[in-house]
């Protein structure tokens, strides 16, 4: 009953037998039971043969008309959206895309821009032409999907617009609707100024990303992956996948857990015995926070030589800001890593004196590469390098802002000398942030500024003398007299000043913190423009244990935490100290990179020789046999000749952040979830029913 | 009391001040309480300096000697072990590897392999040279990690050998022990001849990766997944990572779940509520048994045209042979796919009469390059298609190997006619597998051939007529002669008869299955010889539909369960008899990519009309309201505007599996589990606590 669509050479396909000013109630012209019409029709103007299948439709309740996908064959697009330009003009083109809203210019011409994920076209009919097809494309529902033959002209001059594709219209000549839009989007995604919010967006997110920005975001970081893999590949590096079904390791953040149907009545080397025993326990296994463990075992096994990883890393923490449950990191190892050749026996804190110069080579040269595709910008061979010393007592940060000065000062010498004697009793210094009068960036800024924490003490230098708040009494007996001397302080100036432990400690000071408190208001009154070439600096020489905090604190039994993780080899200068148990005293071979005041990746040369690292197991963090148990594959993988060895990781999705101007590391990520770890798209986590629990030998609390 | 090691020039580092003969016996010349001893020495036969600092030792009982880990700084290498040849003789060079076992030649010369994971080179010592060198070396333990500085040399002519740095060696100058072996190792890695079993290797795989042919599999491994993302992104594909924690569907395969500390007392939108109310339900994440969902959303969003990733996927399944619970495939999903220019009514079977062409386009361009660059070997620009219908009827497998004939005949016009009846009557027929007995390569493995199965009727060609071995009364009743005749049957000839659906439905027939026996058999004894180059076989036009059997019985509640999923597009001409009901005929647009009788991918263009998958989802497959609002989010997506798409994924291990020519994909990966799903070297599965467990509002049973 039915003739199907008869394919011509280069014609398209079958038309509607209807009026050309009627074209879509099919439900007037034949009716299935089931209310089910099959289609495919093109629509031409010279109406050819019957409409021969029609699919299922949507019908407008406005103009009660259906529209139907087109689930037949039809030819390929010739071009992308994005892909014409004036030398094309005269071209006959297959397009397809989304049919955005049109207009009416003129008497009888229609614009309608035609948007692929390349770019956007216009589209140009006029009523005269083809007056079937206009009517087709004018219902048709904005974000739908189409297909359009026409040919390229040049715009007239008037018309003519600077961005790409604006000199050019394509006049259609025949279209297909390939997939109706329904006309109650949750919102349009076209529609920029009128955005709904974060929330309502990431349920839909299949429709957000349709916005060009999101679109950008994800082809970047596809560019960036590939630049990073190709420059590691050409450097010698082999891509080897490591399990994310791992094992549960004390390692600072929770883990997830990943039910099995194995339980402890199996036998852990046999086939499973799912039969309930009398108490089977269930076993798990555990999302990896990081590759570490098998990245470590991979290069001691001598397999390979280098190895990266563009890892998915997991980490189950209450929401903090900006963070996902599920991350990316550009994760590398190598072996063999040495003093290259620029070691000297250095005094100089600014230079690189650990070992692991091969790796800080390799990422100085990926970053390089990064910025010069992404961003066009020559970045300098070698990065500046600053000790975590002098990162703490200059910055007051671990990870320091380079781009604006404002330096702390240790200005101990000058006080009393019955505060200094009471500071060395307690082994403290204080430590002062100078803004003069004169200082154009900062003046306005400290003169406003509130700290939010307490102990901190502020010195106005007036025309009648200091003004001091003094409110945690640090200058107590009083006397800055020296102080202001040997700060040569004038009107006008502003003094902070705080104490804190001499040896620094933590990821900031106080003061350090209002340092960067003062930069971010002197940037919002535009008195602070910061430069726009990105500072890089590695930080090295971190204490290689601290004081266990809380954050730690729920692996830590004795007095001493790892500063990164227990993997970190010590200085060689400082493995005395360290066996000789002056364990504040270690320094790290860890390094840190940081750009612009941020952290985007940490790595370090690791413990190859297993007696020291059975030490640091032991001895000084003090793990228990349970805990060190978790370790055996590794102290024997160091113990089957393991090279010396290093590493690093990379926060990918932080650097695409950054290379995106992103708020947010949602919006570089196709499908994040939110701060709470809740995927609104898929809803989930979601309830499981206890049939399903029972197999992993689980229950409901 | 140490000298720290003082860095010259040129010069490595201090020598030990002990006899050249007794470089070892630190503890005979000093203790430090701990008996733990800093070291860092490289030992010259020229004493210079005092060892200053020694680290942890590892005592051998059989000497008595002591090992130690070289700690503190050491040169970068200047070559690697694999990287030097003749045109290197005379070159002063630094190398690091693993110390081989030595043996002695003459007099008192020594050699000493060398083998990092670029290669092996041969170190030569002599006694004269360099006593006290020569003896550290030959004391230290195998599969140590050692620094040699030496002279390259070309070796005597007699001496020379065809591998790579079989013409030279490196004379020894100094030695550094970077990290000394156990003597105790679990087994010997390079001993290729006495490797214990797959248990124990994989229980040290950090030992047992040393061997050069997993070290040469992984290597091989990044090298294909390079050359994919290259051809990939060359042809606009972009790279997207999709989430891991993702939600449960039912989509065949169990999945793992994973506990999240969320529970349904918290509101799914805002900050989690720990707190536990009278019954806080646990929420868990699902592990995807592949990035189906998201990469359809993906590309209905327009963000990007075409998708790739190298995705690790789950999959909870019982033990099969040869398969881990998580594995990779290269997984792509591309917009717009069409019938591209090849398209044309076609009636031949061997033709790609499907949509989906530029899918098929850049998987066989894929493949080539993988084959030209891994293997030399030129494939044909398409690859052969044939029709499941096809594949089923003449080799009885819809993953045919086409290396081989042996094809299948329907003989069913030959039979008797009450038995035509009777089959017409079940909508069955009968065919056969012909082996003459001028068929020199099976006609041995056909006259040996015991049929594991039942069913299958035997029929030999004596010289007194049929010898008929019919044991389920297919020839019932008998009467052959027409086959016989209709079959050109000779003395000496073998029939094999069975009976099938009409229709062909499943995986493989009967006759298939003998099929691949008989071939197996003459394999082993020689006869059949399969040809080298890879046979790549498109088979496509599935049934849309299949009956629900025990693969999928939990998820199918009617008569129907999808063949490969729901998502699949029926074939356009067969859209009106989907909607019709009759639902055994509708073929889809799915495409399975055969190499040699295995399958290595498959995939097909999507259903993009909302209306159709809603049909399919609750009529035919008749999902309940909670399964199907389980792909709201799709049905949505479709409904804003979705392109046509299709895309294909293919399995990364077994591709890599045959690459390497494994026999298990145990062997491409770096870290396997057991078919159990166990971890021997990370010991997972493992138990948890109560405690941690609480948190995730579960217990155990």
């Amino acid at each position: 009953m039915y003739r199907l669509p008869h394919v011509k050479s280069r014609a398209l396909y079958t038309a509607s037998r209807v009026s050309p000013f009627r074209p879509l109630s099919y439900l007037s012209l034949k009716s299935l039971p089931r209310s089910f019409h099959l289609s495919s029709a093109i629509y031409q103007d010279a109406s050819e043969q019957q409409p021969a299948l029609k699919t299922g439709s949507i019908t407008d309740p406005a103009s009660c008309r259906t529209y139907q996908a087109h689930t037949g064959p039809f030819p390929a697009r010739t071009h992308h959206c994005g892909g014409l330009s004036a030398k094309d003009a005269g071209s006959k083109v297959v397009l397809t895309g989304w049919l955005l809203p049109g207009r009416k210019v003129g008497k009888g011409f229609y614009f309608f821009p035609l948007k692929d994920s390349y770019g956007t076209i216009q589209l140009v009919l006029s009523g005269g032409v083809s007056p079937g097809t206009l009517d087709l494309m004018r219902d048709t529902p904005a974000e739908s999907t189409v297909l359009v033959e026409g040919i390229v002209n040049e715009r007239p001059a008037n018309q003519k617009r600077p961005q790409q594709g604006g000199d050019i219209e394509v006049s259609v000549t025949s279209f297909i609707l390939l997939n109706p839009a329904a006309r109650d989007l949750p919102f349009a995604p076209s529609d920029t100024r009128n955005l709904p919010n974060e929330e309502h967006r990431l349920r839909y997110r299949y429709l957000d990303l349709r916005r060009p920005v999101l679109s950008s975001n994800l082809h970047k970081r596809s560019e960036v992956a590939h630049i990073i893999r190709s420059t590691l590949h050409e450097n010698g590096f082999v891509e080897v996948e490591t399990p994310i079904l791992l094992k549960s390791t004390p390692e600072g953040a929770r883990e997830f857990l990943v039910p099995t149907r194995l339980s402890s009545a199996s036998p852990i080397s046999s086939a499973p015995s799912v039969q309930p025993s009398s108490a089977p326990q269930p076993l798990f296994y555990a999302l990896p926070q990081s590759p570490q463990q098998p990245k470590q075992l991979l290069i001691a096994s001598g397999a390979v030589d280098r190895y990266y990883q563009i890892a998915r890393c997991f980490r189950d923490e209450d929401g903090r800001k900006d963070r996902q449950p599920e991350f990316t990191q550009v994760d590398l190892e190598m072996a063999w890593v040495s003093w290259g050749s620029l070691h000297a026996a250095s005094k100089q804190t600014d230079s690189w004196r650990i070992g692991g110069a091969e790796v800080r080579t390799i990422v100085q040269t990926l970053i390089r590469n990064i910025w010069h595709k992404i961003e066009g910008i020559e970045l300098p061979e070698q990065f500046r390098v600053m000790t975590y010393g002098d990162a703490m007592g200059r910055f007051g940060s671990d990870k320091p802002d380079t781009r604006f000065g404002l330096e702390l000062r240790d200005v101990t010498p000058h006080l009393p000398v019955q505060i200094r004697e009471a500071l060395s009793q307690r082994d403290e210094i204080v430590e002062a942030l100078v803004v003069p009068a004169s200082d154009e960036t900062f003046r306005r800024a400290a003169a406003e500024m509130q700290p939010q924490e307490s102990g901190i003490t502020r010195i106005d230098v007036a025309e009648n003398g200091l003004r001091i708040k003094d409110d945690n009494r640090l200058l107590d007996p009083p006397g800055p007299d020296a102080l202001a001397h040997a700060l040569a302080l004038q009107q006008g100036d502003t003094v902070w000043l705080a104490r804190r432990t001499r040896i620094p400690e933590g990821g900031s000071t106080i003061l350090g913190r209002l340092r960067l408190a003062i930069a971010s208001l002197a940037q919002s009154s535009g008195d602070l423009t910061l430069p726009p070439a990105p500072h890089f600096l590695w930080v090295t020489e971190f204490p290689l244990f601290t004081h266990a905090d809380s954050d730690k604190e729920f692996l830590a039994h004795g007095r001493w935490s790892s500063s990164h993780h227990p993997f970190t080899a010590p200085m060689w200068e400082d493995i005395e100290k360290m066996y000789a148990g002056q364990i504040a005293e270690v320094r790290g071979q860890h390094y840190d990179l940081v750009l612009n005041g941020t952290e985007i990746g940490g790595g370090s040369v690791r413990v190859h020789d297993p007696i020291m690292q059975e030490h640091i197991f032991s001895k000084i963090l003090q793990l228990d046999d349970t805990e060190k148990s978790t370790f055996n594959h590794l102290l024997n993988a160091l113990r089957y000749g393991a090279p010396p060895h290093g590493g690093i990781a990379l926060g990918f999705d932080r650097l695409m952040a950054i290379l995106c101007r992103a708020e947010s590391i949602r919006d570089v990520i196709a499908f994040p979830k939110t701060g709470a770890g809740t995927d609104l798209l898929f809803r989930s986590p979601a309830p499981s029913s206890d049939s399903v629990l029972e197999q992993y030998n689980i229950r409901t609390r």
